[in-house]
């Protein structure tokens, strides 16, 4: 259950209006590593922690604050759009801000939020629950939490970069040094189960019922071998059970399949055109 | 630029028909974490590679890997499915065999792939490029890959324990043995790579630009304190350069956001409405 | 900013596991009027009111009372899933209780989220905020928000009638009353607006802007005039400023239209050619 | 059965071309709110309510006549694109009214299209039936119904505001005076139903299964309690049939959920190390 | 502007009601090739013709037909659906028909539609303007049109054999008759447009300005030359204006790619770590 | 099986950066006709073929070579991007140019993919599988293939006439030309399998089950004889089985259609509100 309260967890006001970047901004919001793809993703998985404990609780703290993470970039974006222009060809010819506004902003924001935040990233795509990531694993889980963060940290700086604004700086300020601290919790949180299971997931499975024989074994796919230098191409394999190997000329194990005709009643390419032969010359015109 | 061989990397044959488990094993072919979505994602991060080297080869053996992947499971599928019944309420009634495939399998591997795979997950959602991950960040990207071979690998083993079938259970040993490699490749990867640049990502931002007073807090935003006893919340952050530190009731650091009117030409509530008070009460008879 | 407890609103504890009743009930978790929509629509108008107030408040009451109901279902949806069986036809042909339970519950519950809610609906498509809805106008809003709540409510009283499990219909039995609530305070709140207002939305554009001479017309364009009798088609319109009528036998008002050619840099086809004359005869063979 | 004549059913001639508007006007065209939207919304309601009738044949009017909206709209943005550049930084730079174009301009509007109209949104997204809504239940679909209307006049407004062209506002003045209609239309329709069925939705489930002691009740979930001043937080309720109370400290009506560990076939995590403790340290480097 | 009688196109009249063939038959009504795809797609062509005639009227009478599909597919669907029965596990462990019940049809048709036609394929997934093409080029279309009533015509002999309900299959007589007339007339069209413009499309795009080597060569890039028995291997090409050739060994035209390093401002990976040499080997623990 | 080789199959080097040109371009990489359609099309079209031959060896020739295309174009858009700025409207207003660039580059190729190519389009939406066709069916999805040549030649056309860069005109005239050759192999297997199987597909479906009486037959549906003038509505049919015939004014063939009350248990409105009377009249104050 929750509980809401209208204050910001962090300051979210900008020096001045900037749709450009308001729309800039929605990738971090509304993207595939936006506010609302955290927020899902811990939720979610908390939710499905079968037994409780400090990984659940771990999760619905760090779910909690990515609400409020929405909430600030919702409030900063509605800022950025204060005023916002609307117009058309005209408008754009006689003004070159205006010109330069009409094409940078997300008319959407006009037409469609009446000036309010949308959920969607940077091109206007309406986020969706592909983004999100919760299988019941944990360790599989807190690593896709860990690209989440790396992916949205990276995202704000590149936007850090990109304004000149100085209340929008203190604001990603913000959100980078919070990213900063998941980054380190999600590495805590796998180093923890790293430790208790071994590094590959699932650790359950049993070792003796894969294919062992290529379980190290990096297969040189793409011409050159400049991969061969790697770590991951010789010496023991991370999991501390195997030895990495190299092959360079990989070739097929298995033959070239055949299948078999279908049905009639699936209508497919009768067998004897498939293979080549005429099977009716029916009389037409074409 | 690629060639193709007919031979598949492994064999990929059942040993009976099946359209039930075809339409489970869709999962790992067209899912989030199936092999389109790894194939694309790797070849998509080699290209973006600025400059080449040992990390663009290991992206591009691996990409090229997963395209023979996505062939051993279209093939297995379109086996899978050999003489897939068709039918109605009628033909389930009758049959209760047939009712239970009715009910299992995915009646477009009927109506429309004439009994070959779909480029889509176990419940025909259509593979969307919204899975794949690549942000021209190498530490990032192989964390993104970590993560995907490790839901997958998981994928996988699900799917193993529910089959009898030999022939498919051989294929899927291949797959899970392919993933170990993976799963270890991305680790001994990254680890160069953090040993490099440091474990948080981007590490070439300023970390005086970030507001470094909770670069290392837990806030305990979900009631009950589990999370206060993990590694994350006392001692040297993961990154050397800090030091975790636990605020149980955490407040917000802002105020309580106001947001200035619209312009008359976006047709929002007006102003005196939304502050409650009356603006009109024209004559009407609802 | 929010704070999470972990003790749920209502009660969420299933008599028995099913795995295809947890299919079902995902409609209204991560469906197009399920939990996720209504909790994030109703925050994402909040966050756009411009200026605060009782209609903000209410909306962030009720859209942190929907989180809440959330989580009850992916609590109940887990533990509908308890032990849920995997299997092939095999399983099927042995037990048509198995049977069952392949054919009718979601293939992700076991190979996806490990036996954890999804953030999709009952045929698996996941959710998108396609479904949400906050123009910054709250009349518009809250018309969207009674939909919202009654066809959720329309949805669980379907889903209440299909199980026989009485610890799933107990709190079906709350969502239904929170619906009822919904229902009445958003008829309320939009009460409140129409008298301030008027009924036709946005109230602030001039009427001798719109084509007045077709704001109240009926055009009867589907053959026979049933529609006719309605409070609709005759009497003074329901904003009290003008008389509905009707038109048995609407025409045209304008001509048939014809656009210009398209400049040869589109390469559309040749406007010869669009007009049934002959451009060009090339020699070839087909 | 349908016929179609080619006339137009009010003018869609522009004054002169442009690219940028022709852009933003496609949110009324394939947009949430556009008229395909309404016009597929109306049909699907129409063919699904079970008895025939004055709201079935309202439904099948109405529907019929969006089917000329979005053939005007599809008219007024190919006459917008008429003679549209296409281009590159180059041509961006030699002159600044491309530029703009360039910016503000759907590309795909020169390079799918061919200067056609989109079934796409003002930012491309392509339209789909995830907007649409028809549940067999009339009071709840006129309720969409309203909305959508009212949403789609809004829209309209804001982009009659946005241009100078006397060609499309003539056109949007129609379309807006439609909306005036419809929007009355509903509106009439849902007092009929709600006089015969009461105002919640669906009216035929009996009170008496469900939670009735929270079936008015406002819960302050939201801190502030600016909320509790409006209508829906006491007195009689809307339908009549209780009272409006306030809980200013709500508080859960469940315990903390606890979920049992899963089967050892779903690869979860096991449940010691959930619970915090070793299940086993293997040896490995890592 | 559309006209709409109530009267069938033709009857689509079960013999009994059959939810799992009303789950199969969204496919044809709401998929990638249903009928909702080909009205749509033939208007949108058809107001994309610059210039009117018999093309033009060609596209909107079959567009018109189609929405006359449309209508039969959602009236034969919402009788397939008369009275279905909803339920869980219990009553699919009750009553072994309601099983197969419960397994095979969409579930949506219950909680959602009430027992209408769904805008949906036959896995539930909604339908999408992503399906339909209109270039403003009119060979190209038709052939697309082409593909799409092949397409069509082959789901729905598919859907006839798997049925045995005389009622649907004389609908579905109906719908292929007419396939048949639809290919028949984009054949006729197609020729028509090849003989004036050839049959490469653009026709207009000049001939030297293409990389004219390469322009009739079959590259044998997957191992084995059975393609090279073909027609499209050796002999005069089908547009009359080459030979076609064939290249046993393809090889690369190009040099291996490298690509300049990103800014700062983009916080890619450094340019030394890309390049495998130590950035940085900043103190940390992990 | 896949092998790689770095080199490209031809040169895609531009003269100089250019974002907006970047965007543009990701029409033919990520679009409904880009690369990555035509490459997964064709092999999964091949994967699916039941029997192997000259047709599954062509397949996988040309899905291998679109493979290499995607690559090209990847490359060449990471390019374009080279040194791309980042800014906001500040940014826009003092630099013209930066101002166009930021209206007309895709702000992703920043803030996600860090200056490389994208699977999505020109405006950003992510490639999805619903752009790919497979039926099983050779005549069917050559037709596919065809058409999928012909818009993406059409739209490569285009491009080239929107940029005055000679390094990217040089590449996109290896694409058109490649185009050109899979034009005519389409068109060259078509005639072929039209030889042996007829023009109608399937072509095995009984002729006899079909609605014969309308299989030649021209409904004129939209108002205007004009297309009783083509090839399509006199003469003998295509399929050289019947002859064309011409509806001028054609009537349904079927009823009304009446649909049955729905069960208590769906909540629908009550037949007698349906059928416009009156089923209750509660107390109430609304």
């Amino acid at each position: 259950m929750f509980y809401h309260v209208k204050e910001l967890q962090y300051h979210a006001k900008p020096e001045r209006p900037d749709p450009i970047f308001a729309r800039q901004l929605q990738e971090v919001l509304g993207g595939q590593f936006g506010e609302i793809s955290v927020a899902l993703q811990y939720m979610f998985q908390g939710w499905s922690v079968r037994g409780n404990g400090k990984y659940k609780d771990l999760l619905m703290d760090t779910g909690a604050e990515e609400l409020a993470h929405i909430e600030m970039l919702a409030t900063m974006i509605a800022r950025l759009l204060d005023g916002a222009p609307v117009g058309d060809l005209e408008s754009a010819a006689q003004d070159p801000i205006v010109g330069a506004i009409l094409g940078g902003m997300n008319p959407q924001h006009a037409i469609v939020s009446g000036l309010g935040a949308l959920p969607a990233d940077s091109n206007g795509n309406r986020w969706t629950a592909d983004y999100i990531i919760a299988s019941g694993n944990l360790l599989a889980d807190f690593r896709a939490n860990l690209n989440a963060e790396s992916q949205g940290r990276l995202q704000v700086a590149r936007l850090y970069a990109a304004t000149n604004d100085r209340g929008v700086k203190d604001m990603l300020s913000w959100l980078i040094a919070r990213d900063t601290m998941h980054q380190n919790q999600w590495i805590a949180a796998i180093c923890e189960l790293e430790e208790k299971e071994n590094v590959v997931v699932p650790s359950t499975f049993p070792k003796e019922l894969e294919k062992q024989e290529v379980s190290y074994t990096l297969f040189n796919l793409s011409q050159g071998n400049e991969s061969a230098e790697g770590r991951w191409a010789s010496g023991p394999s991370m999991d501390g059970l195997g030895t990495f190997n190299y092959v360079e000329n990989p070739v097929p194990f298995a033959e070239k399949p055949t299948l078999n005709p279908a049905p009639d009643y699936i209508f497919d390419t009768p067998p004897a055109v498939v293979a080549g032969r005429d099977r009716q010359i029916p009389p037409h015109l074409y």
